[in-house]
């Protein structure tokens, strides 16, 4: 039996990884639920690091702020707890990984403020409804990543280049591609980019900056979005203090529904 | 001659408000340019005030934050200055309209944040252009708005009720009106209710809370929309020090175009 295809609900989730009974990506689990990025900074980044989010939404649509020291997101997941909820954390200091844990009590003070980002499963869900298939699902690989010459809007402390995932769509599918994915805005939205990866310097599409590479079809064009990586790069860039992220494909699982933030 | 008529461009109007020469609302001046509410505040509020933004977009969309300081709106209005560039503006100390002024460089400081947000003017120009009529335009009087019963998420020192503006709108347009203003969220977007007044806490819908009555006739309902008199009767609440906003109906003029901001 497969324990992902048993999991609904985000609350029966929350109580699994609770007990760290549940250490798995989140990839597939309480389908039509939002899942969301995490960035938990100190409260002296939390204007700056909102305004960059404000600044460039593409890349950072923030959909939830936690003020200082609060760990229960209420507009988007009532009854669940970021420190305990997801299977996976990363703990940076100075602007290095220090360490990976099952949860974040030890490390959470009051100072803390949490930013929940929008992510590409929920338009990758709408993408695979339409019929549109994704070939890092088929591959069984993770998406690949690359860092390009496209500049995000500096706030304060905050500035970088934009960090991308890449899917090679069918020719076909192109103008649909673009169509169901302009209805998230909140989770990296539509396209930024179609067609010649040098155009935005990538060099060699076959060399993700991270992830893994996409055989790209004959008939197919590769498609770029912009990535939740890419608030995270930009804060570890000012090194703070310390910084809080969900591993990567360990999502936080929110009890709101996808459909919620569509702008149609 | 009229001399709306003759201002066709952002610049030429930024000119002649610097010099106090154009001293009129900004209704139909430079049509297709993004036309944004205005509200600076002391850096000690910012964090809360973009938070309180962030958690209310329908009211409070935020299209541009100036950080402390700065004057020139780089995204939104490069070479315009915010202290000048409004006709009249309206001082707040301490939660009370202390004057009205036509700029405000005696009151500028290095510590101010100024936070440019939508305005109703974007997604009243896509009616118009749908064929769809403004009852407070052919009446030419100020749109009515109301104090409802619908709180706002609050955000550290910010809460309070949500304010709506109400336009009749003819029955066989609902869908169409719906349909247009649902392109422009960073403007108030969709309406937030449609129809009895009550339902939302308005007793009298003759009798607005600001602006004129509207008169509905017979086969029109009455719609809402988020107001951007919210986010500003909210900050006042919090009773800063000091608060400085454009006066209603003198806007601030973009040089961006109302498309660029368009959902889809």
């Amino acid at each position: 039996m497969n324990i992902t295809e048993t999991i609904n609900t985000p609350k029966e989730l929350w109580n699994l990884v609770r007990k760290d009974e549940y250490l798995k990506s989140t990839a597939g689990v309480a389908p039509g639920y939002l899942q969301t990025n995490l960035v938990t900074l100190p409260k002296e980044y939390a204007f700056d690091f909102l305004l960059f989010c404000q600044r460039n939404p593409k890349p950072c649509p923030v959909l939830e702020v936690l003020e200082p020291g609060k760990f229960e997101p209420e507009i988007l997941a009532k009854g669940a707890d970021i420190r305990t909820d997801i299977a996976f954390y990363r703990i940076y200091e100075n602007g290095k990984l220090k360490s990976e844990t099952k949860n974040i009590i030890d490390y959470w003070n009051d100072n803390l403020v949490s930013f929940l980002i929008g992510c590409s499963f929920t338009f990758e869900t709408a993408m695979l409804n339409a019929d549109i298939s994704l070939r890092h699902i088929e591959q069984d690989t993770t998406v690949p990543m690359y860092i390009t010459n496209i500049k995000t809007e500096p706030a304060g402390k905050f500035s970088g280049p934009t960090v991308v995932s890449m899917r090679p769509i069918n020719k076909e599918n192109l103008v649909r591609t673009v169509q169901v994915t302009s209805r998230f805005p909140g989770t990296h939205g539509a396209p930024i980019h179609i067609g010649d990866p040098s155009e935005i310097g990538i060099k060699n599409i076959n060399l993700p900056d991270f992830g893994e590479k996409s055989k790209i079809k004959e008939d197919e064009i590769p498609v770029f979005w912009a990535c939740g990586v890419t608030p995270q790069a930009v804060a570890l860039q000012s090194k703070p203090p310390i910084m809080i992220t969900h591993s990567p494909g360990y999502m936080f699982v929110t009890s709101t529904r996808d459909e919620s933030i569509a702008v149609i």
